[in-house]
């Protein structure tokens, strides 16, 4: 019989509320014959407190069983900008070679957009998510003092940079558009530019049925607010991947909505989903937080794990759920999450 | 007597026409004892293709007797990407120290904007402009195989973030609403973010009255398309005012009406004038251009050199101008250019 051996983290903040809810919504939509077992993980803030530990070899031995994590959210600013950031966040995305940040962005119809005039969004972004300037190389010289000097170094490879366009050819054939948009800064990151430009413009020889476009990460951000229906599949470095999927999601619905894998195509470690926002500090505990990224993020789990039509269930569940929403008085986390519950079960 | 000695940088694409708007709402401007003197650069694609040099060290020598320098715009597809970026544009930036990148972003009544409801926007980013992932530091090996590493160095220096933080600081203290954003990454890159938020959080002692905050870049983008309201002035890096100030002119009427000053403060060389748009080269040649923003950059530049009152009379002209363009049928770059001679003499 099937199953799905699962980590989960709920972190800190609204973490916890959004992650029972993308529970509740996982075990509704399985069929009966797969057996869904959970494992709770206490990282973040609270156990950085207890024992000033993030993330130990002995926690990655222990994570590295399941077949997938789920995460809620990780920061609090009781910690010190960039220790849980780095400490858990990177670290595991990095141990766990997840280099394809996978980030759709659909805007539903109905669904609520900065933008004028309701445009058709409908891309998914394939961020870089084991290289670039995440890589944590770099330092400081005279630290603290008038002459102090900070690096951060941006490291690219040609293994790196190759699989992750592969992975976006891949999917951007599987697609009905067939276009992929590589969003670099080549005419100034020259070194990185010129690899994975060149990189791009090979492995598109391979795929003659996708159309392929190049734009300068600047642009990029001008098109994701004055035509977003350009888009189709976007590939790009971790770095530029971090601040467009943030304005992304601005655009399609806001970040209560946007949901993210940290996949491991090649199945060597679990992936992660998450969703794309943060921890929230300010609304926690208050049955605020829309668990609806979380639960787009486990329709990715659902989809990565194999299970296609579930997957799909759960995505029809929340567009009708997100489209009928504007005649909803607020509701809360659990309160979304049961209606979600009844639609993936109904 | 007064007189203003201009380097005049058309450039590439569309730099020509918007140029020759440019100056002539700058000379219908300038009071009648103030000699104009301007000289004509030929740099961009044209030299570069016929001598193979974008900005030698006598090209230098010559700008650097100058007042100022107002640019048009450089670059051309038939240029290999980075050629002229690096070659011209960067280099001239950091030859003169242009440290203060400034780029003003302001919505005015009835001008168009792909955000919904006409959101009061009016804050002013303060791009570092000689440091940060622009240095050119970096490299690669194994250039062109499956090996191949590219790295690129972003650097920071207490100098250099000082003097653009207390210049950012200086321009917020003198605004009515006085508030400074400080946008980094420091979660993730941390040796680059300590050393901007120590130095931002140390200079804020000094201006009391000064009110701060600090947001990562992924979601400034996000509170550029929700909440542009809350921005009064913004300073960050080079690399991430590069992206966020393509963004604010989308939001704040697009790129054909932003404007940008490469400031050397200390005065050691002429700054330069630009708008943020490129040379436009499918446009070019046609007089559909939109001169606004090279006019405005005119405006920045009269103020630095002390016009105030003439650039007061730019900017209302320009104000007046693009209100009622609502009403107007489209006009050609120069009927544009015309139209604010009009109003700065009117
Ligand atoms: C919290 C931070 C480390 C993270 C990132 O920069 O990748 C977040 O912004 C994200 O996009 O998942
Ligand atoms: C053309 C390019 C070098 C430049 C930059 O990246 O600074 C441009 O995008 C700008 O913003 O002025």
């Amino acid at each position: 019989s099937r199953s799905i051996d699962l980590a989960v983290i709920p972190g800190d903040g609204i973490g916890q509320e959004v992650v029972t809810e993308g529970l509740k919504v996982l075990s509704a939509v399985l069929p009966q014959d797969v057996k869904l077992e959970t494992k709770e993980y206490d990282f973040g803030a609270r156990r950085y407190h207890a024992t000033g530990e993030t993330l130990t070899d002995a926690d990655l031995d222990s994570l590295k069983t399941h077949d997938a994590i789920l995460l809620g959210a990780i920061g609090d600013p009781s910690v010190p900008s960039g220790v849980l950031e780095r400490g858990f966040l990177l670290k595991l995305r990095f141990a766990f070679d997840h280099h394809v940040n996978l980030r759709p962005s659909k805007l539903l119809p109905g669904v609520a957009t900065p933008l004028a005039g309701q445009p058709e969004i409908d891309f998914v972004v394939v961020r870089e998510g084991t290289e670039g300037p995440y890589t944590g190389n770099g330092g400081t010289i005279r630290t603290g003092t008038e002459h102090e000097v900070a690096t951060e170094v941006s490291v690219n490879t040609a293994y790196g940079v190759e699989r992750v366009v592969r992975d976006a050819f891949a999917r951007a054939q599987a697609r009905p558009r067939k276009k992929l948009t590589l969003v670099h800064k080549n005419n100034v990151l020259t070194f990185a530019g010129h690899l994975w430009t060149n990189i791009f413009n090979k492995v598109a020889e391979e795929y003659p049925e996708v159309t392929t476009e190049y734009i300068h990460v600047d642009a990029a951000t001008i098109y994701l607010v004055t035509d977003p229906e350009r888009f189709d599949v976007i590939v790009t470095d971790n770095l530029f991947g971090d601040i467009i999927t943030d304005l992304a999601a601005a655009v399609s619905g806001g970040i209560g909505v946007a949901a993210s894998g940290n996949i491991n195509p090649a199945r060597t470690y679990p992936s992660m989903f998450e969703p794309v926002h943060g921890s929230a500090p300010d609304i926690a505990g208050q049955g605020k937080a829309d668990p609806t990224a979380t639960v787009l993020s486990v329709a990715l789990l659902l989809r990565h794990l194999g299970y296609d039509a579930e997957a799909d269930r759960v995505d029809a569940a929340v567009a009708a759920d997100l489209t009928e929403r504007v005649d909803l008085p607020p509701r809360t986390t659990a309160e979304i999450g049961d209606a979600l519950v009844g639609r993936v079960t109904g």
